[in-house]
C-alpha cells in the first residue's frame, strides 16, 4: 500500500489506497461533495447513480475500484490473501477479483467505458499473476516475484494500471485539447453543448479542453454554454467547470444559440462525440444536429472532438448508429417542484442525435484534426 | 345589467355582469382554477401577475374590467351615479371610469393591447354620452337616451363592446386559423414554438389555430410543441391547450426540433408574432429564428401567424425591432427545486429573436396569406 498522488480532481485515490473519492456529480452545482466510497457496493451505486458519469470518468473510476478492492481483500493478511486449505492462493485472489469485477460491470451494463476498463484490470492481474507464477517455477530466490506475496504484488500491479488509464486519459485530453485550440485566438467565442469537459473525463476534458488550455496559458476565449435539455448538464457541470475554471462563460437556453450566432458573439462551435461513424457522421447528445445546422446556416466553423476511440469504421454512417428514448417524465416533470406539462401528454425524448457530416468541419481526436472528405481521411488515420 | 354568455372560456363575465372570470394561467397545467375577479385591484393583479397573458386576452379582459366596474358603480342607485349636487353625472361618472382604466393600464405599462383596449372603452363611454347630451339638448321624451339614467347606459354600451372586443378577437382568429389550415392536409404534423392559443386570445389561438379548428372539422393533424425555455408556454399551455382539445400532441425539448424534422415528422411550422417589419422579418419568442433556420435546412415551409395589428410597416426591418433582456435568473433557477446552474453564472436571456424573411414561406394574418416578396406584398395589402 502506498500514498498515491491525486491525478484529477473528479476521481482520486484515498491517501491510503483503500477507497475511492470522487465529485458527486449529482449534487452539483448546489453542493460540491467529495464522496468517500469503499466497498464493493458503495462503487456500484456511485456508478449506477451517475454520481460518477463520462465515459471517460467511469472507466478510471472503475479502475481505481479494482486496485481499492485489491488492496482491501489483502490488507489484513499482510499481503496474502486468505484462501482454503490445499487451494491456489493465486487463483483464489484471481477468482475473487473476477467476481468483484462482474458485480461492478453489472451496475451500467451499456456503459462501454466501464466493461473496457474492468477487462484492463483483470488481464492486468492475470498476466501479473503469469509472471510470479513463472518466476516461482524457476525458483529464483531474491527475486521479489518469487519472494514478495503474490496478492500484494498483484495489486500493486492494479494500482500502476489505474494509474496508467487516468495518465493516458489526461493525455488523450491534452491533446485534443491542443489541437482544438490551435483553431481559435485571443478573444474568439466558442460555444458548446452538453458537458465534455473535466468531470466526465480526467482532465481538460474533449469539447471543453481548447477553453480550459487556453485559460491556462491566458488566452481569452468567451464561451457560451447551450443547457442543454432536458437533463441540463450544460447549465449543471459544464457552466459550473468553466466558471469554477475562470474562464468567461454565459450560460443561455438551447433555443438562443440562433441569436448569439447572429449577434456575430460565435467563432467556432466544439462539440463531444459519443460515436463517430465511417463517413463522419457523430452522433451526441440531443440538440447537436441543430447547433451544426444554425453554425453552417450563419458560416460558423462546427467542431466535433472525442477520443479515437469513439471513431467506429465499422458503423457506415450515422443511419447505422442506434440512438436511445429516454422516459418522457424527464421532460414533463424532472427537477421542478410544479409539473412542466400537463399530466400524461405525450413526449419525445431521443437521447442523442446525429449530426450529418456535411456539417462538419473537423473531427478533433488525439491523433490530429480530420478534414473532409471524412470518409477517405478517417480511414487513412484509423484503418 | 343583463345576462352575457361566455364568449371563450379563458375570459368571460359572471352571470350578474359585475365580476369577470378568468382560467388562472399561472396555476396551469397543474391546476385548472377558475379565478373570479371583482375589484379594480384584484383585476390590476390578474394582469400583473400574468394571470391572464397574451396581448388579446389582456385587451379583452380589460373591455370586459371596465364594463363590470360600470356596473358596479350604478348598482346600487337604480342605474345613477352617486355625485355632489350640483356637478353633472354624466361628466362624474366619465371621470371615474376614466380613473379606473388608468389604474388598470399601470398594471403592466409595456402591454399595447391593453392600452388599446382601455382607450376604446373610454372612447365608447364619451360617445354614448355625447349622445345622451345631444338627446337631451333636443329634449325628444320617449326617447331611451333621455329616459334612461345616463351611467347604466354608458355601462350597456361598454358591455355591448367589450363583447364586440371579443366577438373580433374570434373573427380574427377563425380567419388566420382558416387560410393557415387551407396550407394542411389531413395527416400533417405541424411543429409550434411558445404558446399562440386559445388561452392567449379568445377562441383558437393564432399560430395553433389551424390545429385546432383542423381537430373540429375531423382533420387529423399530429402537432409538436416546443417546450420553449425558459418560461416553458409550448410545455405548459400549448401541450395543455391540444391535449384538451384532443389534438395528437407531442411536447419536445426546443433541442429535439432538428430530429423531429429529420425524422420526416413535419410538414409545416407555424409560429406567432409579436411584430413584423416592413420587410418581412418577424419578431416572436426566442428559438422562432432557430426553429426557421432547422425548417429551411430540411427543405420545410415555415408560416408566421398574427394579426394584421401585428404588422409594423413603420419598421424597416427586424434589426429595428427592440429586443427584450430578462433576468438571468429564469435561466439558472426559475421553477426547479435545486439550483439548475452555478450561483451567480452570467446568463444571456433574450425574450425575443427575430426571424429573417427570407426563412419565412408565408406570412398569415385575418387578411390572408401574404408570400414573398414580403416587402412589396405587404406593402400592398396593409400599406
Amino acid at each position: 500500500m502506498r500514498m498515491m498522488e491525486p491525478l484529477a480532481e473528479n476521481v482520486h485515490i484515498a491517501a491510503d489506497g483503500s477507497a475511492i473519492e470522487i465529485v458527486n456529480q449529482t449534487k452539483l452545482p448546489g453542493e460540491y461533495v467529495l464522496k468517500r466510497v469503499r466497498t464493493a457496493e458503495e462503487m456500484y451505486d456511485a456508478i449506477q447513480r451517475l454520481e460518477v458519469r463520462g465515459a471517460p470518468a467511469i472507466g478510471i473510476f472503475a479502475a481505481y475500484c479494482m486496485y481499492a478492492l485489491a488492496e482491501q481483500m489483502t490488507a489484513d493478511n499482510h499481503g496474502h490473501f486468505p484462501h482454503a486449505a490445499g487451494s491456489d492462493e493465486i487463483q483464489a485472489f484471481l477468482d475473487a477479483l473476477g467476481k468483484k469485477a462482474a458485480f461492478l460491470r453489472s451496475s451500467r451494463p451499456t456503459a462501454v467505458n466501464l466493461a473496457w476498463a474492468l477487462d484492463r484490470m483483470m488481464r492486468t492481474a492475470r498476466e501479473k499473476a503469469n509472471q510470479i507464477t513463472a518466476a516461482r517455477a524457476a525458483g529464483a530466490a531474491g527475486n521479489p516475484l518469487v519472494d514478495e506475496p503474490a496478492p500484494a504484488q498483484i495489486a500493486e500491479a492494479l494500482g500502476d494500471e489505474a494509474i496508467l488509464i487516468q495518465k493516458e486519459d489526461i493525455e488523450m485530453c491534452r491533446k485534443i485539447s491542443e489541437h482544438g485550440l490551435s483553431l481559435l485566438k485571443d478573444g474568439d467565442g466558442v460555444l458548446t453543448h452538453c458537458n465534455a469537459g473535466p468531470l466526465a473525463t480526467s482532465r481538460y476534458g474533449t469539447a471543453i479542453g481548447p477553453i480550459l488550455l487556453a485559460q491556462e496559458k491566458g488566452i481569452h476565449i468567451r464561451a457560451f454554454a447551450d443547457e442543454t435539455r432536458p437533463l441540463l448538464q450544460g447549465a449543471r457541470l459544464t457552466a459550473y467547470e468553466l466558471q469554477q475554471a475562470g474562464v468567461d462563460v454565459t450560460l443561455i437556453c438551447d433555443n438562443m444559440a440562433s441569436i448569439v450566432m447572429k449577434n456575430g458573439w460565435i467563432n467556432a462551435c466544439f462539440v463531444g462525440c459519443d460515436r463517430v461513424a465511417a463517413n463522419g457522421d457523430a452522433a451526441n447528445k440531443i440538440g447537436t444536429s441543430g447547433v451544426a445546422i444554425l453554425a453552417k446556416h450563419y458560416g460558423i466553423p462546427f467542431y466535433v472532438l472525442g477520443p479515437s476511440s469513439t471513431i467506429d469504421l465499422s458503423c457506415e454512417t450515422g443511419a447505422d448508429i442506434p440512438i436511445e428514448l429516454r422516459d418522457g417524465e424527464e421532460i414533463r416533470s424532472m427537477h421542478y417542484e410544479k409539473p412542466m406539462a400537463p399530466e400524461g401528454v405525450k413526449c419525445f425524448n431521443p437521447a442523442f442525435d446525429v449530426t450529418d457530416h456535411e456539417l462538419i468541419a473537423g473531427i478533433i481526436t488525439e491523433k490530429g484534426i480530420v478534414r473532409p472528405p471524412f470518409k477517405e481521411n478517417l480511414a487513412a488515420l484509423f484503418g
